[in-house]
């Protein structure tokens, strides 16, 4: 597959600020296709900051996201939403004039709440979320593909420059994503539906098998094969990140979880009471969803993910 | 790779009852080793028995499950727990003395007792049920290597033959599981935590999102990559396996929700008070487990579960 250059790029300096798993996937990407005259980077750690340069998704880093920013004219924000508003903060007045400024946390409101109050007139706010991710975290992590046929979500502030939501929105295209804008608010409904909710519970069902004493740890994982393991990934995700998900969309999160308990009691007295028409309907009426899922292209069909062992093929 | 040919083959006769993913995958298995001499077959419908035939996991198939049982060393009931019954009431009176009944349902104590009183003196009957599947069913879904380095979990009655054990063993191995024996209740239990209810859990935040009203379908769709679609996958299983297995391990789930309705409220009331410390420690304890399964190898640390675009490389 041969990519297109993009010749000039479409930024000339581009500052990540954390340098995780979703940073370094842009910085894949971005070299992949020349999309950033240079790459400069910030995070917490002097570790993070030498194997950046090291694995060269970096040209080069910063003893602080001050420095880092200064010149640029994209920064993006890829730090845990809880870290938003102290880097903001920082780096506030060494942003250049005519600079973008996005983030890609997974929690909108709060981003926009801990971020816009330091953002000076002449520089743009454009609050961003790949819908994409892997259970790694770290420089390591990342890889050019990641956002490939992915959803990425802007959610541009009422006086955004409608030239610079263009100009990242082509960023973010360059980078293999579809890109929808939504506002705030619903952003964070949908995500509670689609991602956070769905961690919580994926997290709690580990947590409880974790607990069980007539069972233990290593029978959970011997016979994980049969439905367990699929959850155990979403709940192996960077706790930091998930923390503060949790803290910051707070509201919407309880909503979603009123929601599915009072299912879950629904389902849990259709079992009481043996009552397996009602399960069967519910049981049939979910597939739908899923078919819609893999018809979008975002998720594979094949068994099992495609992780059986390599010559399995249906119906060979 | 060159897979042995078992000569003589383990069994001469296997009479497949019920000719879905697990039956269509032992038979694919079996053929592609040589482990069974003929494999013959019965279905409910019509349509079936003959794509069996049409694509070559049967030799032969018969129009009832008596018939097909006939002449069998080894009967194989691999229907929805909640068929088992009447299956076998009606092939009881037909099986060869000395041949070996098995099963593969999802739960034990009910098919023990919807079975065993219907085996007769003479016919070992020797539960089992293997961890492996996919969302897929019907005749066509099966795969040979479906139960490669997969567990096969025999529940053997008190008073079964050590030798017709053994034979059932060998053939489960040379089909690529390994083979793990326990007693029936305790069966039940270690599978309503790996399985059934994870299951429950996935329909219903699947079911949740499906009625709310202010995000479409058409969203959680677009944006399930962020953890939804790993839920829709083992929510898309078929829901009359799924119904029967709730109905009849009705006791150990509803055991195993209780705690997972407490751990969650725990969690919902952390959230609500702001406590990021509970939460990131409760999240930081759930990532052990995924990495026991990585490295039980019984799944994939891929990112996304290899099923990311192609040129996907940690790294690259
Ligand atoms: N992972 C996903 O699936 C996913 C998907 C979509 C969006 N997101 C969002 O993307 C953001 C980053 O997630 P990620 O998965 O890329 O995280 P990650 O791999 O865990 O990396 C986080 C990065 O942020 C740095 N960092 C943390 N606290 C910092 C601070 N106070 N100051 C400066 N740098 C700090 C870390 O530096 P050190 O390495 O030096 O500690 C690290 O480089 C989060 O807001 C998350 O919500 C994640
Ligand atoms: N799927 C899994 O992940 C999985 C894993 C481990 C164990 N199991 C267990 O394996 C068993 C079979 O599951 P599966 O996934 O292979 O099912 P499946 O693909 O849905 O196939 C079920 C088969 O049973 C037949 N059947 C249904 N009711 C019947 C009846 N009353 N009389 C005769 N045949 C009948 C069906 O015939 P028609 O096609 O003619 O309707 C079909 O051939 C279940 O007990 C399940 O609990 C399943």
């Amino acid at each position: 597959m041969t990519k297109p250059i993009y010749a000039p790029p479409i930024y000339d300096r581009v500052a990540l600020i954390g340098l995780g798993l979703i940073a370094s996937s842009m910085a894949h990407a971005m070299k992949q296709s020349g999309l950033a005259g240079e790459i400069v980077g910030y995070a917490k750690t002097e570790d993070t900051r030498r194997v950046a340069v090291e694995i060269g998704i970096c040209d080069r880093v910063f003893g602080s996201a001050a420095e880092a920013v200064q010149g640029a004219d994209l920064v993006v924000l890829a730090v845990p939403v809880g870290a938003m508003a102290e880097i903001a903060a920082e780096i506030g007045p060494h942003l250049s004039q005519g600079a973008c400024v996005t983030d890609v946390g997974s929690v909108k409101q709060a981003v926009v709440d801990a971020v816009a109050p330091h953002i000076p007139a002449g520089v743009h706010f454009i609050p961003g979320h790949p819908i994409a991710g892997t259970e790694h975290s770290g420089p390591r992590s990342g890889f050019a593909t990641l956002f490939q046929n992915r959803w990425w979500l802007l959610t541009p502030m009422p006086d955004s420059d409608p030239k610079a939501v263009a100009r990242l929105r082509r960023l973010c295209e360059a980078m293999g994503a579809n890109v929808d804008e939504m506002d705030v608010p619903h952003h964070d409904l949908v995500l509670a539906v689609t991602s956070h909710t769905p961690h919580l519970i994926a997290y709690t069902m580990v947590g409880v098998a974790e607990h069980m004493r007539r069972v233990s740890n290593s029978e959970i994982i011997k016979y994980s094969a049969g439905g367990f393991r699929d959850l155990t990934r979403i709940a192996a995700s960077d706790p930091t990140m998930w923390r503060d998900v949790f803290l910051t969309n707070k509201e919407a999160v309880l909503d979603i979880l009123g929601r599915f308990t009072e299912e879950l009691f629904m389902l849990q007295r259709a079992i009481r009471m043996g009552d397996g028409e009602q399960l069967h309907a519910y049981f049939t009426r979910t597939r739908a969803i899923r078919r819609g899922i893999i018809e979008a292209g975002q998720d594979t069909a094949a068994p099992d993910f495609g992780r059986a062992a390599p010559a399995a093929k249906p119906g060979e």
